[in-house]
């Protein structure tokens, strides 16, 4: 198990819940590949939204907004003309990154 | 990686396409709880549902059809009456495991 995971001190949680929880938490289409660009680099809206084609400005401006009330995704703003902001993940946001290299490898047995 | 999942041949997706995919099959509120429960043991509808305080008829009967038609999980009906039909995991399904696991960690990170 990850050591991070280790002291969360919720041992006794039926996983059932924990599975719910972190389906509800995690478990978003987009919501995943997200938080996998975001993996090693800190990145501007617009570089996300390129990396992105398939995603609407509107799903896309929910998602992040979502990333961040979570307490997974950092946003950095620059008092900047035209604004600059920035997305970079934090540890919490980190602690999902098994999952998604798991997923992506599960992923593929189903294509 | 998973031994049974090197051999895929489907090693040049994009992790965002296999990410996707596994979101779209695995991700349900209910589903990664049933295959957890058809861990290790074959069940009766009637099991599943005792098992599942929370879920509704309609919700559990669109799942365990799904998780069937993905092929996951295998249904066995028996010509008796009162009818009997077991469901049981099958290999395909088995692949999901690692991340029921792995969600069932991470969402305590989120309790």
């Amino acid at each position: 198990m990850m050591p991070e995971l280790e002291e969360t001190g919720k041992e006794n949680i039926p996983i059932e819940l924990t599975i719910k929880k972190a389906v509800e938490v995690i478990c978003g289409k987009w919501r995943l590949v997200i938080v996998h660009l975001l993996r090693d680099k800190t990145l501007r809206y617009g570089e996300i939204k390129r990396l992105m084609p398939g995603i609407s400005e509107k799903v896309l401006v929910h998602e992040l907004k979502q990333l961040v009330e979570l307490g997974m995704v950092e946003k950095q703003s620059y008092g900047e003309v035209p604004p600059r902001v920035e997305y970079r993940l934090n540890e919490k946001g980190r602690t999902v990154l098994p999952v998604i290299d798991l997923l992506g490898q599960v992923g593929k047995v189903f294509i």
